[in-house]
């Protein structure tokens, strides 16, 4: 990487079909290299983890957020800032457990298959966009938080919104302080 | 795809850094799956061939150009709109034959190769940013211009810019036009 602080903030965006249509590339890539679905998207979320914690610098450096103090505010951060920033969307959130580490993000719209018509019959188990799952999670570990991150619900498989669901599996070290102040 | 005309513009703009790290993904699967970087190559650049052939209505649409009337309108469109649209930045252009149908994109700074160190040294005939060609080649021969796109010069592996020449194979339609007028 070669960056310098006084690059314009432009160059950072590009036209997002390129992306898509890259994206499905690989997609179809892995496919061909695997039979079988689990294998495809257990290796599509191995690619999106090692770009998590890459993506994560580059992510805490633009956005300039501040530490999170609850899973809450960091589900928040994801769907509003990341998403917004990286795929130009913005899912909306909902907590699923009395035990608040359960969140679901809910796009109403996935630019990622924009250019997908629906998944072929025998690829019927597929995670299309199971990236994103490892791109979270990746990112989560980097600021000391484990997750579960999958698909709850796909529009590429019929259901009505797609979900992305993550499970915080500890607490944040920042309850710990707030309990000793 | 399900665009509306009312889609907002901004929607169509993403961060470029998670395009980056994917697509360095997909060529590390491409290096995975082939020994040769011949065959990377080749593949990298049917990808992008098939992604051209679907970009350009894209293009069109959005940047509501029209058409070409020359080699030199075409080159410079590829640099100034579509280089601009898709990768976020402007190449400058040089014609680089006296018949007028070699044309050079210089690039001094490519967004692709951000986080790419230097290549492998068993990977020195890889050209890493192969894609684009194949997408440049498939785009133009949509608008019915066969060329022959192949990186001449590239910063990976040492050169001092990274160069894409673009050679139109046969004259296009709108020159027998204006000889019959």
């Amino acid at each position: 990487m070669s960056r310098s602080p006084g690059r314009k903030q432009e160059n950072h965006k590009i036209s997002r079909e390129l992306f898509v249509l890259t994206y499905g590339a690989l997609v179809a890539q892995l496919c061909k290299d695997y039979e079988k679905d689990e294998d495809v998207n257990a290796c599509l979320d191995r690619m999106g983890y090692s770009i998590g914690i890459r993506l994560i610098d580059d992510f805490l450096a633009r956005s300039a957020v501040k530490k999170c103090r609850s899973y809450s505010e960091t589900a928040d951060m994801i769907a509003q800032v990341a998403f917004k920033m990286y795929l130009g969307i913005t899912p909306s959130v909902s907590c699923s457990s009395a035990t608040g580490n359960e969140f679901s993000l809910i796009l109403d719209k996935n630019p990622l298959v924009d250019f997908v018509e629906e998944l072929p019959a025998e690829r019927a188990s597929l995670c299309y966009c199971n990236l994103l799952c490892g791109v979270i999670r990746g990112a989560l570990e980097m600021v000391h938080l484990a997750a579960e991150v999958s698909f709850l619900q796909d529009r590429l498989k019929g259901d009505a919104v797609t979900e992305i669901g993550i499970t915080f599996l500890r607490k944040p070290e920042d309850r710990k302080h707030r309990r000793n102040k």
